[in-house]
């Protein structure tokens, strides 16, 4: 998974660096399409496609704005996959929700590109890493454990005794419009009710119960809460901007 | 094959799930670039791709506006190759081409995943169905067997005895025109005339024969009679319009 | 790589073809964006990616705007990769750098489909002539012996003793400018000065060494000098021209 689009020749530079250290991986592209240097939106992507995959499936993942500056490489084991990348946050939602997580920061050169750019990490450390851990090399060995990694710098929610105030964070390729709101919040048999612009929205738990039309709040894939349009584009319909207000209330 | 795009995670969803149950499957794209919902277009670059595929290639097929409603899924094996998709017409070009045919109707569940969202059948019926067709399981274990399947709702045709008035149904990516008159009219020895705007249309049998800026009219790879330019956009330099009238009139 | 795009069924049928004949190759993609018909950029594209490669990798290429006239196909070994491709200077970039070539005009019949198209030689021969070379037919079977390949039009370094007049001949996808330069001159211990509208631009070995907002030179991957920013796009900031002139003086 890159921001580095289809055109040029650096997702090819990448495959080629795997595919000659790893002939027997097969190279399979999550997107190259994340928007340029958007670490929220690459993350919420690879957080919905991570479990799709077979396990052991390694995800080299590439969207750094920070190149070249000293931000840390890492990679990590979260449950049955491996995960390879900046530590700026792309990499935080798969491991946030992971059972059991082994992460290591990447200081160890063997397993680089004897030459190393300052601009191209991901074809000369990332993709050589992904390979050697798609041989079969364990985390431990690519650099030193580390126990903290970065966080997405999502805006806080607010907490009142009665209330949460969250704001939309981003939409989704089907318009659905992603909160920073924690959607464990919406299985409390108490029970809270969502609203946004000033009018409640239902609570439903999947995408299929809104009725045409009707703006529905459900528990999102990526562990926030979601409004969405059953069959529809809510971000379109709603003409919704990142950081718009969405409110939980107890009932 | 099918209208999601390259951004976001949902063509990856898709692989994930059959790299997961078919490890040894190599998985190629036809493209992810049919306009959105649009069955016939989806229908034509199916029939022109498939035939240069190798035996036993299944294609997992997603143009599927009718998602969540009670439209029926199918897989068949036609001639060499193995279709799974929605039945809306999206397979029928395929379908009407062979020379051999087994189909069914989707009901078997325990080929799906264990649990099928009402909006992602791609992903949940589509993908693990290819999946399992891929490592062998024969067509009939799938489902019920079925005789018919929805066809594409083309414009019909206007026969009279000396004349067939049919239409402009779409564009392919090099800007040929493609029509509603079946193609094996051409191939006829008395012969038949083409017009398009009130003037005749020379027929050839390949687009090569064309002169420099001269349309040309051919019998094309999914059966139906193509309009062309050599080397250019017949498309673009006509501004043609879906449903515009072209004429077959005996000589 | 093409200049196909991804929509429609171009791409897919080159895979097919290939995968039909060879079905234990990987299928990678290099880009199909190259810009249609641009013989340069796919060459500069080229160049920059197949170093990236396992040993061994055929690269089928097809930018081919003179398809159906009589320019020729070659296929060619050039150190340790294969390239496939029409002899229009698509393939002259990596062929000029080669240490060892062996080239061939494919003429060998056996090799391609057996019905042959005037308008999809990237089908009916690239493809299928790049299969068999994956598996493992030698270059010389393909086709009679040629010394020769067609160079690209670059446009021509007019030099006097003191200095060497170049034009910008492309920008790559980070917005690096590509000059018609010869990159071997910034090596001579003597040294050179180069002169971008009307100013001294500082001499770099890498794109890091740049100061945030300096234009610098370096040799470039495809043999060229450079003009680039560092982390940004050259191109864009500059809104440079093709052909533009660029400059080196003896210092």
């Amino acid at each position: 998974m890159t921001d580095f689009g289809t055109r040029g020749w650096y997702v090819a530079s990448l495959k080629g660096v795997i595919a000659q250290r790893c002939p027997q991986a097969q190279l399979l592209d999550v997107t190259h399409d994340v928007p340029p240097q958007d670490i929220l939106s690459g993350a919420f992507t690879l957080a919905a496609a991570a479990p799709w995959f077979p396990s052991g499936t390694v995800f080299a993942c590439v969207v750094d704005p920070g190149v070249g500056t000293d931000r840390p490489l890492i990679a990590g084991r979260a449950d049955r996959w491996f995960f390879v990348g900046p530590d700026n946050g792309l990499l935080s939602l798969v491991f946030q929700r992971a059972a059991r997580l082994s992460l290591v920061r990447l200081t160890q050169r063997r397993y680089w590109l004897s030459e190393v750019s300052r601009t191209f990490h991901g074809r000369d450390i990332i993709a050589p890493v992904s390979a050697h851990l798609a041989r079969g090399c364990p985390v431990q060995r690519l650099g030193v454990p580390v126990r903290r990694y970065q966080r997405l710098a999502l805006p806080a929610v607010r907490r009142t005794t009665t209330a949460q105030y969250g704001r939309l964070l981003l939409s989704d390729a089907f318009g659905n419009l992603i909160t920073n709101l924690p959607s464990n919040l919406l299985a409390e048999p108490a029970g809270w009710q969502v609203r946004f612009r000033r009018k409640p929205v239902r609570v439903v738990s999947s995408y299929a119960e809104g009725s045409a039309g009707e703006l529905v709040a459900l528990a999102g894939s990526a562990g926030y809460v979601e409004l969405a349009l059953r069959n529809a584009s809510a971000d379109s319909a709603l003409r919704a901007r990142r950081g718009e207000p969405v409110e939980l209330r107890r009932r």
